[in-house]
C-alpha cells in the first residue's frame, strides 16, 4: 500500500469501547507520531454502588495504557474479585455487572474528584497521567448522559420497561426485544471542552467499528457534535462494524433493528449519511467481502473501499487505519 | 467465683474498637444469654477517597461477626490490597490507612446507603444483618463526629496544628505530642435512637477497658449521653484499660496524657469520676497487680475489685466480665 505524501498530524477518532480501543491500537502502531485525540463515549456510565463507572473511557484507558486484560477486552488484566464477593455477601444488588477490585479503585479515584467538583474531563485527564496514555482522552462530553434501553418487560408479559443500558448489555446480554434507545440527559448536554475544537483542528477524523447507535451514535448526538462534524474541514472517514450481516464484536445488531437498521455495512453507512447530503461521511471501509455493497455506498455518495477489517491483530488493524488514512488523502484531493 | 441470684438481662455497653471488641468476646461467653447493646464510639469515623469508614463500629462488627483478622485485630480476615496498591499507583493520598478490599466493600455499602439517606443506625443494622451478631449495635450518634488532636506540626517547627484522630493514631503511630484532644462536631451531635434508651432501661451499664479519651470519653461526650449514664437506676461498671502504667492495648497512655490524667488505673477512675459525686462510675475493676491503688479508689466513692485485667484469652475474659457483672451485683444491694 503506497503511503500519502501528506501524512496526518492530527487524527481525531470517534470512539466506543472495546471496538474503539482495538481500531485505536491498529492506528498508534500505523502512525506512531500521528497527534491522537480520542473523543470517547460516556453514555453508557453508570452508576453502582456509588460508584461512577465509564466503562468506554476506561476501556479505551485501560488498552491504550496497557492495562486491559486482554482475554476479556474489558476491565482490568490479572483482576480479583473480592468487592464483588463481598457485596454479593452483604446482599447488594446488582450483581450482574462485573467489577473487579483493580477497576474499583479507578472508579473510587473518579467518583472522589468528580465529587470534590472536578469535571470528567479533569478527572479523565488525572486518571490518564497514571497509564502515560499515547493519544489525548476526551469525554464527549461532562455532563451525565446515559442509554436507557425500551425493553419488553421480562416480568410482565405485553407490558414495555425502560432499563439502563448496561443492564439491558450486561445482564440480558441484549437478548431480549429493544423497541427504542433514548439517551437520556443528551438533549440539554453540552459537548466537553476541547470536543468541538478536536473536530474541528484535526487533519482526518475517524470513526472507527464501534456500536454505530449506542457508541458513535450517542457521541454524535451530543447537541454541537454532529454538527462540528458536518463542518470540519477534514475529511471523515468511518470503518464498518458489520462484516456480512454480523458484527464485528459485540451486538451492534440488536441495537440497530432497534433503530430499523438492518444490519450491513451498506445499510451502516446510509445510516450515517454522505456529508453531501446531511450525514456525516466523507469515506467508509467495508471488509473484503462485501465489495458487492461498494456500488450502494458510493451511490449514496460515499467514497468507499474494501479492505480486510477484522481486527485480528494490530498488524492487521494498523493496515486498517492506514487505509482508513489513504481514503481520506484520496478524499482531500 | 459465687455466681449473683440475680443474673443480668439486658446489659449495655460502652464500647470502642478493639478492647471493647475483645471484652464483648468475654461478656457473651460468660452471659451467652444476656440481651446485650452495644453503644459504639463513631468519632473516629473518617472519609477516606470518598468512603465512609466506621474503624470502631467495625472493629465490633467483624469481631462479633466472626470476620476478624484474629492477628491484627483489626479488618478482614484474608484480606487483600488490591485497591490500596492501586490508590496507589493513581498518586492518590493518604496511603498510610490501611484500607483492605473486603473492607471497602462494607463502606461502599455503607456510603450508598448514607448517600441515600439512610440514618448511620439503620446503616449500622443492615450491615450487621449479614454478619449475624449477637449483639444490638448502636452508632453512639447519627450525627457526625470527628477526633481531631492538636500536635506538634512535625514540618513546621514551633507551631502546632490539628489533624484528624487517625492521622494521629495510625500515620503517626500517637508518636508526637498531643495537646489537645476536639471531637468536632460533637457539641451539635444528638444520641442517635435508642441510645438514651439502652442506658436508661438495662440491668447494667459497663464500660470496658476501652480507650477512656477517644473511645468512651467521646460517646459520653455526646450531649443527653453522660446525663443518661449518671441517672440510670442501672448500676455503672467499668474496667481499667490501664494495667500498672501502660495501657492494656494501644497507646492510651498518650491521649491520658493530652487530658492531663496519669496513665493509671486509680487516675483513669478519678478521671472517670463516681457517680455519688457528678461522675460516671459505681464501680471499677482493676488488676491484680494494681490491688495497691484499691484505697485511692475507694476513697473516691468507687466500688473498687481488684482482679486479673489480661485479656489473654477468652475465658479469661469471661471472668472479667463475670466479675464486672458480681460487682454490679454488689453495687445494687
Amino acid at each position: 500500500m503506497r503511503l500519502p505524501e501528506r501524512r496526518p498530524e492530527r487524527v481525531t477518532v470517534l470512539a466506543g469501547g472495546i471496538g474503539g480501543s482495538a481500531f485505536l491500537r491498529g492506528l498508534i502502531k500505523a502512525r506512531p507520531d500521528a497527534r491522537i485525540t480520542v473523543i470517547g463515549n460516556t453514555a453508557d456510565d453508570i452508576t453502582l454502588f456509588g460508584l461512577r463507572v465509564c466503562p468506554d473511557l476506561d476501556t479505551v484507558m485501560y488498552t491504550l495504557g496497557g492495562g486491559i486484560s486482554e482475554e476479556r477486552k474489558w476491565g482490568r488484566e490479572d483482576e480479583t474479585w473480592v468487592i464483588k464477593e463481598e457485596l454479593a455477601a452483604y446482599g447488594v444488588e446488582p450483581t450482574w455487572f462485573g467489577l473487579g477490585d483493580k477497576d474499583v479503585a479507578t472508579h473510587l479515584v473518579r467518583t472522589q474528584m468528580l465529587d470534590a467538583g472536578y469535571s470528567l474531563t479533569a478527572v479523565t485527564e488525572a486518571l490518564c497521567a497514571r497509564w502515560k496514555l499515547p493519544v489525548r482522552l476526551l469525554p464527549m462530553s461532562d455532563d451525565r448522559i446515559e442509554t436507557h434501553v425500551v425493553v419488553d418487560d421480562p416480568e410482565q408479559p405485553g407490558r414495555r420497561k425502560a432499563i439502563h443500558f448496561q443492564e439491558y448489555w450486561v445482564r440480558h446480554q441484549a437478548s431480549i426485544p429493544a423497541h427504542q434507545i433514548v439517551a437520556v440527559g443528551q438533549d440539554k448536554a453540552k459537548p466537553a471542552p476541547g470536543v468541538l475544537d478536536a473536530i474541528a483542528d484535526c487533519d482526518v477524523l475517524i470513526i472507527p467499528p464501534s456500536n454505530p447507535v449506542v457508541s458513535v451514535g450517542t457521541i454524535l448526538g451530543v447537541p454541537g457534535i454532529r454538527e462540528a462534524v458536518r463542518e470540519t474541514s477534514a475529511p471523515v472517514i468511518g470503518l464498518s462494524p458489520i462484516i456480512g450481516t454480523g458484527p464485528v464484536r459485540g451486538m451492534a445488531d440488536k441495537v440497530l433493528a432497534a433503530v430499523g437498521v438492518a444490519s450491513t455495512a451498506s445499510a451502516v453507512a446510509r445510516y450515517y449519511g454522505s456529508r453531501t447530503s446531511g450525514g456525516v461521511l466523507d469515506g467508509w471501509l467495508i471488509d473484503s467481502s462485501d465489495a458487492i455493497q461498494a456500488d450502494s455506498i458510493a451511490g449514496a455518495g460515499i467514497h468507499v473501499q474494501a479492505v480486510p477489517l477484522w481486527m485480528t491483530d494490530e498488524t492487521k488493524t494498523a493496515a486498517m487505519a492506514d487505509a482508513a488514512l489513504t481514503l481520506a488523502e484520496a478524499v482531500w484531493r
